[in-house]
């Protein structure tokens, strides 16, 4: 319905919008990440994308993982770095994040920063795959 | 293709971005409008939705319309108004604006601050409808 749901923060300056859950990023234990939380933005049934955002706790990353479906990336707050395939870039506010199809990815918040992102996705996706053993030390090693 | 496009504002503290084009809003004397500029920040070839950034100066508005596509809207700077229907509201930075199917809406930039936005919109859409000067009477004596 129309109308505008205020941004009010929380206490420790966590970002967080009226009438917007806060959920957990995946189900624990299905795939590895750490100290991230994810809240659905818009998901409109007229659109066939989603805008979610993505918070990253100082220290915490989301999964290293690949899929056929694109993110189109807006970073809201904070510092961190995003992992593309071979690559590993400082990302900090505003920056934009173009993911392709089947390129491996991963964002890390900064030590001592939070670092939260504007995440659009279309609404019918495939699954994330996640690094074989041997992907991701060969990742690793570059 | 897969990369990180540097946020990078004007001298006048404009918001901008490595490899994004300015773009005027609309055609001059299409519609009523003032001092706003458009830029699409995503528009990928898999994805059936696009986000453009909105800036409109202090004191410029854009145009009053509707149209049969939704709006999702996420304030990105600075402060304003939305009109929704009968009511209008203040915005301001990371607010969510949702706008149904043919609801009338316009911002406006506050008389000595920016407001920019950004907006995601399905990439096939319906053109924008203008009031006629009746409606546009009603909706400014509500």
């Amino acid at each position: 319905m129309s109308g505008v749901r205020r941004f009010s923060p929380d206490a420790a300056g966590d970002f967080a919008w009226a009438d917007v859950e806060r959920l957990r990023y995946k189900d624990e234990g299905s795939a590895p990440f750490r100290d991230i939380t994810r809240q659905v933005l818009f998901a409109q049934p007229d659109q066939d994308c989603e805008l979610r955002y993505f918070e990253i706790a100082p220290g915490g990353y989301s999964t290293l993982e690949r899929h056929r479906h694109t993110h189109a990336v807006l970073i809201l707050r904070g510092r961190g770095t995003v992992r593309l395939g071979a690559s590993e870039q400082p990302v900090t506010e505003h920056d934009l994040v173009t993911i392709d199809p089947l390129t491996w990815h991963q964002f890390h918040a900064a030590p001592d920063c939070a670092l939260g992102f504007l995440c659009l996705v279309s609404r019918t996706r495939d699954r994330p795959q996640l690094p074989t053993a041997e992907e991701a030390a060969q990742l690793a090693r570059r």
